[in-house]
């Protein structure tokens, strides 16, 4: 299948190669150009794919939810239909291990499915129903309905960092589709091809559901012109985005300074502070460094929640500590990071950390790193809190496989150092349930700061569900009002409406008075299911 | 009371009066200047606020909802004790009649009293638990709990349209307060004595309810000027603001550019198209022109609400709705708008319409306008099709008490004119039931560009409840997302956050297992009240 790679935009279900500029995907681990050429969308094709966007918008409108949800099923159907061939180019283009990479088609999968199922309970259009008070005075009631629809079309930017999950199908396009919105994808310029048999596979099911084939469009090219094109259109109405604070920055200022305003949705990862409290480090220094090596080091450390910095009361505990986790991140493999630009922002991350003094190297993966094959060398470090408060950039996130340890002479330095961490994804504490207690001031601070807060526990893993919340506030991501994983993530691409006095044959079944669908909703102030009585 | 207005800024129960800038506030209805100077508020008083405003967060977060309730019950106590005073003064600085101003405190009262019922009920923030799974393979699934906390401190901007329901204890600072959050209020220049006196009121009930005095502050001064550095202050995270599209896009600008963006929630007004069907003036034209004359003319049209614009078929019926609806403008009174600036920008706004060829002034208010008393005449245009689609000067807001009627020549130019009507707080429809089922082309367009679509009803008259939506697409609004009136107006001054792993006696009420707040959660899946088993 790979073979026969076209290199294509995929424009509302056609294959469109008008633009003269192009790009291969290169294999990080042999530093080799991969085949074919990806065609960068033109700037008429970015209209082109907008205006069919607008064009299913319209249609999307009428049709209801139980389309969209046959729809997200059919496309996990799909991908899952793509085989093995989907899972080899993807570990070509990424280097990411094919045992990580079928998890991560699995997780894709799952995203696809917890949103139809979302839809097919339906409660989560948040239903307000006030009815009317006609003889209300001094004025009467009106009948009033709201429920949350579509924002418009949506732009969803391809992850470096997950080819599956935060790309083509990923969630941003899972719950885009969920809220009854368009997609245009960008693809990535580390993995197209894995973006382009991902594309085949949305079409095939759009096409099959007989979905306008407008909802959905991918294309290829720069963030920096085809991607600002995009976000700049009109037409399009929200952007979801995971990927760096430059970039992510750079795309919220090109959608803030439109004529009309998009909200855009940029996950940019963080440092993800880990504060070890002293009894936590007498009952189980050994595990929590066991926990902190694999977390740190999973995947090449190429994970926005990726535990970056730990902190510790200084003490011979905190010491032996130090020394286990060191022992854990001299065995960890060398291997290697998803593209060039990653390895060697990992690598100049690395060498300003090693320049600072007061910062020391406590361990090093063993095996040597193979430049030619993009490895990152896993690696521990250490300083105090006196360093750590007088460099802001240790407060910068080094993206890959290393970690540092400060020890805090006092619990006030511990609490200082909290207070400097601003806009994190997550903070995890490790501690007795008391200590939990009697740090109450420092999950405090924590919790201003943070979209996640953790007990005894790593920030990496993050669980697909209700309850979860992927992001925080900035830099974390650019809106902490929303999670970019979880079913809450729906929220980013609608919108509220409201229905005053409509008749219930021109209303949304959602609103009507039987309450068909038997959503939960608000009447008149109760939550219920409940149809409203005549 | 009034002789006795201070003309300080109060920084977190203080009052202060280091600036050297001050302005005085005027009669609209004489020109003549009132008593006292309002002293501008200075960078460090604006800063000064801002930092005791994040002291107060910092309590906020550890009292729990119970307070913030009661601090809202006695806030709407307080301004009810500050009597007949406050109508006068508030009148003298509005000319709005004071009628109307005795109906805008008791909305403004219920409207605080309505948030402190929503905190009592509690189900508002979104708990959400997804329980431990141990045994899952390949790996358990942690305890993961959510709910939303308060954003941070919020900077409110006082309407100058709404003196009582959106200023200083307005629906902004009202619902901010209802999230947890410390507010800060910028007085508008129109009518800064009644700011100092609701703001007496606040300050009162802070102290009684022994909350932080941090928790309100209110300044003086110009938005370019004080509004901007309030915005940009690092430690502000939201602003709340009613206006023109002018000042509330600077905001946002303003905002956008910080080193951390915040949001806007600026609600920007509109021309509030409404349609009128075939049947409907069949049936009842002179109804209907009697509820455009009394909507188009109320408060001398200055409501963001105001229907600017009546779209309907070429036909006698038309002409004789136009005629019916010219005769009650005519009859309308000549009233003293809120200030210079609004109703220069009215006269303004009128010369401009006049000028565009195929305008035609089809009623006047008989009485002639005093502009010494800052008067404003309520006038009828009618137009045709070809010449609103070639004007688009004629989609623009015009504030004031007139409306500009549009003869479509047919039913596809009636619907091209609704599809150009973009980003309006609501639309309305005139017809039978029948008409809006054989029109749902018509209601579709106007669904993706408004925030509430009304049948048979006319867009004046906001009602506060939870179905309300007061918003709508850019320029409705800045975002589309949320509402500025009704309980829904709390999701703009909270965020989720997750926690991960944590022990019942270190998680807030809402989420402990024994549920000992009764809110209603989303607990694996379902939603219920119920506790969770242990």
């Amino acid at each position: 299948m790979t073979e026969n790679l076209h290199g294509k935009n995929f424009i509302a279900g056609e294959l469109k190669a008008g633009g003269a500029q192009s790009a291969r995907a290169v294999n990080p681990a042999t530093g080799q150009q991969l085949e074919p050429e990806f065609i960068h969308a033109t700037e008429a094709e970015v209209r082109q794919a907008a205006e069919r966007a607008e064009q299913a918008q319209e249609k999307l409108l009428r049709l209801g939810s139980a389309p969209r949800a046959r729809l997200l099923r059919r496309m996990a159907e799909e991908i899952i239909a793509l085989g093995d061939p989907l899972i080899d180019r993807c570990h070509l283009e990424t280097a990411l291990p094919k045992g990580r990479l079928v998890s991560e088609r699995a997780r894709t999968v799952n995203q696809l499915l917890m949103f139809a199922d979302l839809l097919q309970e339906g409660s989560w259009v948040d239903a307000r129903i006030d009815t009317a008070i006609p003889d209300r005075t001094p004025s009467p009631r009106p009948d009033l309905r709201r429920m949350l629809i579509p924002i418009g079309p949506v732009a969803v930017f391809c992850a470096s960092n997950f080819p599956l999950a935060f790309s083509v199908a990923g969630g941003d396009t899972a719950c885009a589709v969920a809220a009854g919105c368009p997609v245009i994808v960008k693809a990535h310029g580390s993995h197209p091809g894995t973006a382009e048999l991902v594309a085949t596979a949305l079409k095939r099911a759009v096409a099959a559901e007989k979905m306008p084939p407008g909802m959905f469009s991918l294309i290829h090219g720069p963030g920096k012109t085809v991607g600002v094109q995009l976000v700049t259109h009109p037409l399009i109405k929200a952007v979801g985005f995971t990927g760096s604070l430059r970039a992510g920055r750079a795309l919220f200022d090109a959608a803030a300074s439109r004529p009309e305003p998009i909200p855009v949705y940029a996950e940019m990862g963080s440092i993800n502070p880990v504060f070890l409290l002293p009894q936590a480090l007498r009952d189980r220094s050994k595990e929590i460094a066991r926990g902190l090596g694999a977390s740190a080091t999973l995947g090449v450390g190429q994970f926005c929640t990726n535990p970056g910095l730990v902190i510790g009361l200084e003490s011979e505990e905190l010491d032996a500590f130090i020394r286990e986790a060191g022992l854990l991140f001299k065995e960890a493999t060398v291997e290697t990071m998803l593209n060039k630009r990653i390895h060697q922002a990992y690598q100049e991350g690395s060498s300003r950390l090693r320049a600072v003094e007061g910062v020391e190297l406590r361990a090093e993966a063993i095996g040597a790193p193979d430049v030619g094959r993009t490895q990152g060398r896993p690696a521990l470090y250490s300083s105090d809190d006196r360093t750590f408060l007088d460099n802001p950039l240790l407060r910068e996130e080094v993206f890959g496989p290393s970690s540092l340890i400060i020890r805090a002479r006092s619990r006030e330095e511990l609490l200082r150092i909290a207070a400097t961490l601003k806009g994190h994804l997550t903070a995890s504490i490790h501690g007795s349930e008391q200590e939990l207690l009697d740090y109450s001031d420092l999950a405090a601070v924590l919790q201003r700061n943070v979209g996640r807060l953790i007990f005894n526990g790593f920030p990496t893993g993050v669980e697909v569900c209700a309850a979860m919340n992927h992001g925080g506030p900035y830099p974390a991501s650019s809106d902490s009002h929303f999670t970019s994983v979880g079913t809450a993530a729906i929220y980013r691409f609608v919108r509220p409406i409201c229905f005053q006095g409509f008749p219930d044959p021109s209303l949304a079944p959602e609103l009507q008075d039987e309450n068909p669908l038997g959503i939960l909703r608000q009447v008149d102030g109760l939550y219920t299911r409940d149809p409203i009585p005549r």
